[in-house]
């Protein structure tokens, strides 16, 4: 039995008790994109939130709610990036401990900085553990709470702020977008923005946008069925990794989303370049696939007002300057 | 002869003038830059301008005022980089032509750009050729209006606009800057970001920032008059290698500046991979000067708020890389 989707009530509510660790990120413009494209590109610039993802938000939102007795036992966590740096700040902001199950592949940096916000990093390998596993028998081990990457009822309320601002940027801008595209993989931020949106702006059609090779929400969407991605799939977007969209998740994006675009790796290094170049502004692999789409044509912006996130900025040097170099 | 300084109503109107071709680049902030510091630091994200810099601000007031028989006969400006854009996107938003001189050597993406937004490009030797007088040669044989780089009310005036937002930005953050940092070559922005700051919050102290070995600024104002620097001087600030400040720039500053500060390329460099890694911004050399004064300690930040300025975004990639690659 699924839990309860939140609705836009929720998502009000984790905007107010967000407010205290998170930014808000601007909603920004660019004459050269609106004249490529022939139509009027809102880029949402969530790589300037702190931690450098949107992911702060739904796991503030979920740590900010927990009991005194859970704030006393700690949280733990699993991933390999955006989500472990989120919920060991939001762990840090709150008063409360993390633990961390990163794999021992892991970017040095990404492993870094969760280090650096206080967190407890535990150290998996990837080939051969099963991190869910290990989570879940810490969590059971010690008391410690698990804070799930995307299926969460207050993690999703909390990835809807981001639509909920755009919304509201939007209209201080006397415009109305006609449709969003926003990155997915678990499918967290995505559901939690259309149930955002479609209170708001209920004419905004909201699209998903993927990697080629982990296009499961696009097509289990297709088939009414949650399906997975293939096993040796690779991408470069590395934060849009998971294999099957959560079963919550799924449930709320088959009755709200418009659709769901896929991009290449090419599209996407494309898509950072012209961000780096044209926009000033640093977009890892997984946060530029929803610019991508624009920018390859896969969505039509000409004559049509759109909403652009880039999720993230958590991109190491060496990627960045590989990804610049090919251009 | 001076001409008259622009004054706090001139940056006004200014404001209102380029509203039609600027966008409002927002303040940021990064709690993580304001522990590390100490203090809270406001960052103004101008690099997220048209045009990828602050120069448009002043080129677009400038051209906006040009009579109808000025705009006919077409505007011509000098630069390498960041105002040749700038005047190039101007004239066409104004509907003149523009003439932009510049060094055969600069980079090949900067000529590119500028001859995108439909402009002219004259190239010159930088080893035997003198593009001031190419330039006035220039507009004296077609009757064309030249657009300084600095030394000009009207340019001032617009730049001035900066400062202006930035006050009024922070006010609405419920802050208000001890300081103001802002990078400076020939005095242009930090002089009409003083007369609007000092208009509007007159406690905030405007302090000039300058790469080592193009220190005039800070030189000529402890001398009280204006000196050059040293012809054999070199710096990655490629934006900022102006030699001597201007007449009607510095008797603005030498009146208003609470005093210049000088870093180095080391610094400017880590600066630029601070705000790659932990901002999410591209930042070029030139535009990172006040960040590395606050990262260093050059200019101290504990218990204070100080206003940043962010100035522009315009690094070639091998150079954007090669500064990554050397943290």
């Amino acid at each position: 039995v699924l839990p309860p989707a939140p609705d836009a009530d929720d998502i009000e509510a984790a905007t107010a008790r967000i407010a205290a660790a998170c930014v808000v990120t601007p909603l920004l413009q660019s004459a050269e994109l609106n004249a490529r494209v022939g139509g009027r590109v809102l880029l949402k610039a969530e790589g300037l939130q702190r931690t450098g993802s949107f992911k702060l938000r739904g796991a503030y939102n979920r740590l900010a709610q927990l009991t005194a007795a859970q704030r006393d036992a700690g949280v733990v966590a699993y991933s390999s990036g955006n989500h472990a740096q989120a919920v060991a700040c939001a762990a840090a902001l709150v008063g409360t401990t993390a633990v961390i199950v990163m794999p021992a592949d892991a970017p040095v940096r990404k492993i870094a900085r969760t280090r650096a916000y206080g967190a407890d990093v535990v150290l998996y390998d990837r080939t051969r553990e099963d991190r869910a596993a290990i989570a879940a028998g810490l969590a059971a081990a010690r008391g410690l709470t698990l804070v799930p990457p995307f299926e969460d009822r207050d993690v999703i309320a909390g990835q809807g702020t981001l639509a909920r601002e755009i919304a509201r940027q939007a209209r201080q801008a006397a415009s109305a977008p006609d449709a969003l595209l926003v990155c997915c993989s678990g499918g967290g931020l995505v559901a939690g923005c259309a149930i955002a949106m479609q209170a708001l702006l209920p004419d905004c059609a909201v699209y998903a946008v993927e990697p080629a090779g982990f296009d499961d929400t696009a097509r289990s969407l297709a088939a009414g069925q949650r399906l997975s991605n293939a096993a040796d799939a690779r991408s470069i977007c590395d934060a849009l990794l998971v294999t099957t969209p959560g079963a919550l998740t799924f449930a709320i994006n088959r009755d709200r989303l418009a659709g769901a675009l896929v991009v290449t790796d090419t599209q996407v290094e494309a898509a950072m370049r012209f961000a780096f170049a044209d926009l000033g502004l640093v977009v890892e692999p997984g946060g530029a696939v929803a610019l991508a789409a624009v920018l390859t044509g896969s969505f039509d912006a000409r004559g049509r007002t759109v909403a652009v996130t880039l999720t993230g900025r958590n991109v190491d040097a060496a990627l960045f300057s590989r990804v610049l170099a090919e251009g």
